[in-house]
């Protein structure tokens, strides 16, 4: 913490800062200026809310120093986490998770999961439990879905990503996902982020829609905390004034987190985008911006989906995307993960 | 909804249109125009998913006309509703709502109580569970914490308002408070939303950081459409790019929420600023703007605050508020509650 | 400047940084951390650019201390400033400035002056020269409405607001104007503010769209740097994600404008809303944050306006807002101007 | 333009709409509904604004349906834009646009533009006059510097980007320049786009830190319409509450341009990031996105640079930029500009 005093702040003023940083059991070093004086703070174990000097007289600002997370940190862990998920590692190779917006039937997953997969997909996604911002849209087919998803799984082999977002149903999905799916609206549920730091399972962490780098990797830290190591981070859009996509596709985050954490970043370009003819162009820019991977919406038959249709791929454009990404990080000395 | 064809679209592209919303049972109207055709659908029950028909070749734009929420909407019921707490009514005169952010000891606690009384206040504020962005920071004395709110209760006769964020604390919590509010990070947890729905208690909804008015009101929707219709709205500032606060107060939600909607709405002056020399202005300004109340953090002693102590008034500060308010109220011709 | 190293830092990398900061005539202080080791930098007469210090190596952040701007501070200069504008002073008494959003024709600008003249209206505004976002929008009467403007104040004896947004039709517009308006796409304009700091005229500068108030203090600067002292601030709602209103208020602005510059601060509730019902109330809230006053629209016949006629109040609104911001001003111990 | 009345609109509310429209010479179609009725509006030769109907009573919502852009659009002209600049053509094979950001002497431009056109690029960039938030900053050389610019085209044979801010300058900067850029905080100075609508040179438009696609699109019409059809997009990063970067990138905009526009559009990863080691990663991306182009900032010697040296690339890191952009270009089918 640095505290930067008025310009005109008594000498009382000053002592009452030093007075304070010594009651907490801290140093206090007076840096005199030609405009101000400044107190740098050392000795803390965790970072300081700089609003606890902000309320003292003469002070004009108090500047945190210290990080706020430390487990995710790259200080804290220098080399990169490689996350397992059946015989893939997510922060190794590029993974294309692909698979339908939601589970519809046995019948609509089953299909997709064999389509995708054939296309070289590696991991398959499907939701059971669909977060509706409207009570009246379809909510999921539950627990059925569920059944599905470990139905899909034992025919094709791929492991599954899904979501879970409620503290009730999760050691169901729990059973069946091999990634638990955190929502981008549940990003800041400490609730449910609690719950799933004391499984030993993969948590696939989207970022929140007006959540800050900072605010992510916290919420990744409640995870870490309490000996869950096992995160991917998720960018799929925030929320902006730009309306010409369902969210603004953040991409300059995936330098970000690979510079400040050694968590694996993938991206969905699904979400971000909401429209298809801009998914795979977005996907390509993930690729080649260095995520370690993409989540994509596939349906073989889109104007009939129960969900996020006009988002979903094509059978074609997505093997079109596979080949693609293959040039991609061909290019860049890279590769598609094998698919065992 | 209204179906924009482009300008160079083919009459079978129109034609494709025309069937898709005959198929789903609705009405097409073909609207010629100069440049380009548009295709107006009616005799829907709600609103539609525009990126239905934005995959169909030919389309330009899908723009959807019926809102999303219904229980919610003033067109549905237009006389303003009130929620009844204790012997208040949100909703009427205008009400005071405060106390510490979290409640830290029975001492601290029952101190701050009795100052908030003594100055005006209507209703009791502190957090027993709190939502931290930080899994390091102090997390409320929770169940303790519920204790002393109940003896805060008794002592003052003051309804309570706290916060739950956990679906396994949620019983325990709705024993004791009168209003049970819902954080902003939590606006969108529906799982949480779905559960409080099927209690009689009031909800105080906050507005989640990056919510638009349209999907605060379906948060909103959730719990009406399961029978509890006891909301109050609580603006309490968004993220925004604008840096000199720590949320961006939208006041302007006040008249829109008054004109779309039939729920009463209150401002949060505190979390909004987050510096106590702010949140006095805009508590007056809120109070002008027509909110039906706001609920504000007081400490006695702030310094030693467990949480947000920079942004709580201090008593003197508090009692010159409550002067101001009851005089703005009167310059417009209302009120304050009358305590009991 | 604070400069944080990188907790495995090296000591040649702290060197280089304490040589760097030597090297440019400055003085480093070396602070010993638990974590990490800070470098505060003292002897700069003026802000430095953080990015000078990121690009060493072991350097994990740069914080820059001195705010970039200096004679709009209030550490510089303590008194409020006020500005004579006619025989008022912006910066004292509540004012309210109104009139139409455009000049339209002689008739109607003087009809529009007289009305607000007579419900209490200290200064007149009317644009001659529009800024549009469409080229196809009528674009103002140019030097007629220049002329009309000059009627209206000789007429009333109202003193005139007008915007100037052309280099070449500065001078024009300064000879009729008592305040020269610069609009919010224009508050970066350089170019344009260089030439207004060499006017002794007094400025109305409106924030930009997504200008931080250090941005916006920024653009003062320029004016004042070059020794035009007569700056007025205006806020007018900012750009975000919210859209229920044309833009977000932004009224924390006015008590943080208030704290770290002398400047005065009006806000212009119009523009912000851009819908009359939220007028009056934006208008009310504006004046309990404690703005010097407010600038609307205000039209007798919106319905033909040329311009905006959406968000101008009808004269009998505006009517009853003089009565209640005289009633609000009362109730906080202020008041409005009085009309000479 | 599509008018949504109110559940419960009379009768006579409907008459007055549907005759306003009349009376605008323009055609009403009542859509009768379950909920509500619509009046769709045929006949208008350019878009209408919605708030010219929001005013009546009865009226729900207006609904704008009609670009506010018709040169600019991709329905006006279906062909792509190919803008001459030089020998090369931007909207054909990917293009480079690198330099300095500020001219700052003969030597230091020399000097870098010789070692970009070795690694490869095509069109140089640098800055004779700089918008800089700061008075105090390093404003650029200005005429100098347009003679230093002059010199490093006819050494290298390299066409020159160089930006315009001031209309009193514009005439020598046009001497000069083969294309005329306009700063984000300059998009919507409409005075400039006027003058530089009546040259015939290209202009390169950046995108405004808060512009939607529409408003980018309506500054590009300023200067199409009157008739200079030479203009370049340039994506620069908006202004959002993401802190991890400058700005953030919005990538997604540049599938969008090409779906709505048939105009060129280009990235600029350097201001949109602001950090040197963020910038290969998203000038990668931009490529794999679909940009016709990009530009970014390069300097030998960044801790010297007068202006951004932070997010400078160095030589040995442009030479490795320019063989991935080679790569990727070719893994998606593409090609880079061959220089001449």
């Amino acid at each position: 913490m640095l505290i930067i005093m008025h310009s005109d702040h008594t000498p009382e003023q000053l002592e009452a800062v030093v007075n304070k940083v010594k009651a907490m059991g801290l140093k206090p070093h007076v840096i005199p200026g030609a405009q101000s004086v400044a107190v740098g703070i050392t000795g803390n174990s965790g970072p300081l809310d700089p609003r606890e000097f902000d309320v003292f007289a003469g002070v004009s600002e108090a500047i945190p120093v210290t990080k706020p997370y430390k487990l995710a940190s790259r200080d804290f862990k220098h080399a990169d986490t490689l996350v397992p998920v059946g015989s893939y590692e997510v922060g190794g190779p590029f993974l294309v998770i692909a698979g339908p917006c939601a589970v519809e039937s046995e019948d609509q997953t089953l299909r997709i999961a064999r389509l995708v997969k054939a296309a070289g997909a590696h991991i398959l996604r499907g939701g059971a439990f669909k977060p509706r911002t409207s009570p009246y849209s379809f909510q999921g087919l539950g627990s059925k879905g569920l059944e599905i998803l470990k139905a899909a799984k034992q025919e094709t082999g791929m492991p599954v990503v899904t979501e879970v977002l409620d503290q009730r149903t999760l050691e169901a999905v729990s059973e069946v996902a091999d990634v638990l799916q955190v929502g981008a609206r549940n990003m800041q549920n400490f609730a449910l982020l609690r719950d799933l730091s004391r499984l030993r399972k993969p948590v696939l962490l989207k970022r929140g829609l007006s959540a800050t780098l900072d605010e992510w990797l916290m919420s990744a830290e409640y995870l870490l905390s309490e000996g869950n190591a096992q995160v991917i981070l998720c960018e799929r859009g925030v929320r902006t004034f730009s309306d010409h996509a369902r969210n603004t596709l953040d991409l300059t985050v995936v330098p970000a987190v690979k510079e400040k954490s050694h968590l694996p970043i993938i991206v969905d370009p699904s979400h971000a985008t909401g429209v298809r003819s801009r998914v795979a162009p977005m996907a390509r820019a993930s690729a080649a911006a260095g995520a370690h991977g993409i989540m994509v919406e596939v349906h073989d038959r889109p104007e009939q989906a129960l969900c996020d249709g006009a988002q979903a791929l094509l059978p074609e454009d997505f093997k079109a995307l596979m080949a693609d990404l293959e040039q991609i990080a061909a290019a860049l000395g890279h590769s598609l993960a094998k698919a065992p």
